[in-house]
C-alpha cells in the first residue's frame, strides 16, 4: 500500500469510489429518460475513463480537439468533435482519423462546411455534421433558423458531408438549479421553435444534442433533446457544489499540496499555483471567494496565487497549519487543472490504488528540426 | 520555407530575432552594471534557450522545480532552486541532481533545513542554502532579520548544507518603471539594513540574489544586489510591456490562433482560451482589460474565455476578421502560457525556421500500475 503521504506535490487525486458514483448517476439518469449520454472528455482526457463511460451505455463520446479524438479512437467508435473544425491543418487530421469510427462535427459557417468538405473528399471518408444553434450563450452558433437550415443545405449540397442535426450548448444556464426554471423553459421553447423550422422545410433533425453539466438532471425537460454531453460531472468541482448540481461528497478530484511556508501571517503556502490549479473565478455560482478550498476544511480558501504558489487564507479558521503539512484542494473548475498536469493518482482512503496519465493533453504536435 | 499559415492552431510562436535582442540586452546590462545574471528558467523550461542564456554569460539558472532542475542540468553547472524545498520525495530529487552541478536552494523555514539536509546527508551532497528574506510581498521569505539569521546559524550546524547569502523577491514591485522610486528605496534600505546585521554576527553573505523583470533595469539601484533573477524579459508580454520594462516591440512570444467563428455580432471567436492563454489579468497595469491583445491591433482584446474559446472584443476596432483568419495573441502573462503548451516554433517574419519541445512542462511524475 502506497500512501497519499509519500506522493510528491503538487499531485492530482482522484477518489475513485466518488468518480464511480458520479459515472453511475449519470449513467442511470441517462437510461431512465431513454437520453443518449455522450460524455464530453476534455474533463478526464483519458481513455481509460471513456472505457468506463462507454461501458456504462454512452453512446459515443465528445471531443473538443483533433487530438482528443486521436486519443479517444483506441476506445471509441463514434466520436463528436463538438467544435468548429475550421482551417485545412485541423480539417484534415479529423477526416484522418481510423475509418472504422464515426466521426461527427458541430460547425456553424460555410467556412467550416468547406474546410471540411475539402478534407472528407480528399480521403472519401463520410462525415456527420450537426449544425450548431446559438441558443443563448452568444459564443459560437448561428444566430438565426434561417442561417443554421441554409449551413444545413450546405452540408446536403457537400458529399461526403451528411446532415444529421442540431447542436447547442447552454453554457449560459449556470444559476443554482432551483433557480434555472425560467431560462431552461425559454431555452426549451427556442429549441422547439428552431426544430419545427426545419421539419417544415424537410430537414427533420436525427439529433438535437445539447447539455451541460450545471444542467445536467434537468436535460429531460428540454424540448425533444435526444442526447447531452457533460463533461465535469465525472470529477465535479467546487463551481458545481456550490451550483447545486452535485455536493461537496461528489467531488472526487483533489491537488494534493504541501505547505512549504507559514512565515507570513494570517497565511499558508501551499505548492499548487496558478500551475497546478488555474485561475478560474467562481463565475455563476455568486461573489468570487478564491481559487479553491481545501476538501476538508471548505472556509479555508486559496487567496491569491503566483505560478508555483498558492495562498490559503487562514482568516476564516483557527486551523493553523505546519510547513510539510499536506492538504487536498478543490479546484474551481476541474478541466482546467487536467490540462495543466500529466498524471492523475487514483486513490481510496488514504491510499493510492494506481495512476493514469492524462493522455490526451495537449495537442499532440511534433516538433521538427530546421 | 514553412509558412507560419501553414501551422494547426492554437500555436506557440516566437519571433527569434526579439528574443534574442531581449536576451542580449540583459546580458549587456548585467555586464555593464558587474551584476551576476542568473535567468529564471520557468519562462521558457527549455536547454536550449538556457544554453543561449549561458553563452552570453549567465552565472548559473535558477529554477522553480526539480523536475526544471533535472531537465537544466543537461546544460548547465549551477542551479538555484529558489523554492522552499519541503517535503522528503521533493528534497530527495534535488539531493540527487548530477553530482558534477552546484546546487543552491533558498528557502525560509526549518522544516525545509531539516528536509533538505536530511536528503544531502543520505547521498553526502553539498547544498549551498540562501536564506530567504520577505521585503514586502508577503509571500514567502522570514518576516524578520532575526529569524533569517537563526536560519542561517540552522543551517551552519547542519552539513552538508552550507550557507551561502541572502535572497529575495521583489514581486510586489509592479508600478512603471517611472513610478516605482519609493518602493525600491525602501526596498534597497530594508535590504541593506538585514544585511548589516547579518555581518554583525559573523555571517557575511556571499551572494544578495533577487530581482525580476519589471525591475530588470533598475537592479543596480538596490542596495549591496549581487545577482538577479530575471525570467519574463526572453520573451516579454503584454504585462511587462505596460509597465514600461519592454516595449511591445520587444514582446517575442505570440499565440497564433485562427478565427473559428464570426456568428455573434460584434465579436469574433478564436481557438486559444483558457488552455492555450491562461486566465491571467493585467495585475499592476491599470485596469483589466481582457486576457491578451492582438500583436498587429493592440486595441483588439481578449475579452472572455472558455477553455478552447477566445472571444475578441471588436468594439475598438473597425476590423472585422472573416471565419479562418489568423490571428497573433500576446499574452498577458507569458510564463503560464509556456506552461501550457507542448512545443514552440522559432519564427522569422513569415517563415517557421525550428522548433524545440518545452522540456521542463510539467512534473517529471511517472505513472505506476497497481
Amino acid at each position: 500500500m502506497r500512501p497519499i503521504a509519500s506522493l510528491e506535490t503538487p499531485a492530482v487525486l482522484v477518489d475513485l469510489d466518488r468518480m464511480n458514483r458520479n459515472l453511475d448517476r449519470a449513467a442511470d439518469y441517462a437510461a431512465a429518460h431513454r437520453l443518449a449520454l455522450r460524455p464530453h472528455v476534455k474533463t478526464h482526457k483519458s481513455p481509460r475513463i471513456a472505457s468506463e463511460q462507454i461501458r456504462r451505455g454512452a453512446v459515443g463520446l465528445t471531443c473538443a480537439t483533433p487530438f482528443e479524438a486521436e486519443v479517444m479512437s483506441e476506445v471509441g467508435n463514434d466520436l463528436l468533435i463538438a467544435y468548429p473544425v475550421v482551417g485545412p491543418a485541423r480539417a484534415r487530421r479529423v477526416a484522418a482519423l481510423p475509418a472504422r469510427i464515426r466521426v461527427i462535427v458541430s460547425l456553424d459557417s460555410l467556412r467550416a462546411v468547406e474546410d471540411l468538405a475539402a478534407a472528407a473528399r480528399a480521403v472519401d471518408r463520410p462525415i456527420d455534421v450537426n449544425v450548431e444553434l446559438d441558443l443563448g450563450m452568444h459564443r459560437v452558433g448561428t444566430a438565426s433558423v434561417d442561417e443554421a437550415i441554409a449551413l444545413a443545405r450546405a452540408v446536403q449540397a457537400s458529399p461526403p458531408l451528411r446532415f444529421l442535426g442540431i447542436a447547442f450548448y447552454p453554457g449560459h444556464i449556470r444559476e443554482p438549479a432551483a433557480a434555472m426554471d425560467e431560462k431552461l423553459m425559454t431555452l426549451s421553447a427556442r429549441l422547439e421553435t428552431a426544430i419545427r423550422a426545419f421539419e417544415a422545410v424537410g430537414l427533420s433533425p436525427g439529433v438535437v444534442t445539447g447539455g451541460s453539466t450545471p444542467t445536467l438532471w434537468r436535460t429531460h425537460e428540454l424540448a425533444r433533446v435526444t442526447e447531452f454531453r457533460p463533461g465535469t460531472y465525472v470529477y465535479n468541482d467546487r463551481t458545481t457544489a456550490l451550483l447545486g448540481a452535485c455536493t461537496w461528497d461528489d467531488c472526487a478530484l483533489t491537488v494534493l499540496a504541501t505547505v512549504v511556508s507559514t512565515s507570513v501571517a494570517g497565511q499558508a503556502v501551499i505548492d499548487a499555483g496558478t500551475k497546478a490549479l488555474g485561475r478560474e473565478p467562481l463565475d455563476g455560482a455568486g461573489a468570487s471567494d478564491g481559487f479553491g478550498a481545501l476538501l476538508d476544511r471548505p472556509d479555508v480558501v486559496v487567496r491569491r496565487m503566483s505560478e508555483e504558489h498558492g495562498i490559503l487564507d487562514l482568516s476564516r479558521s483557527d486551523w493553523r497549519p505546519g510547513v510539510g503539512d499536506q492538504v487536498r484542494v478543490v479546484p474551481n473548475h476541474v478541466c482546467i487543472v487536467v490540462h495543466l498536469h500529466d498524471l492523475v493518482y487514483g486513490v481510496r482512503g488514504d491510499a493510492v490504488e494506481t495512476s493514469w496519465p492524462i493522455a490526451a493533453r495537449g495537442r499532440g504536435l511534433k516538433a521538427f528540426a530546421p
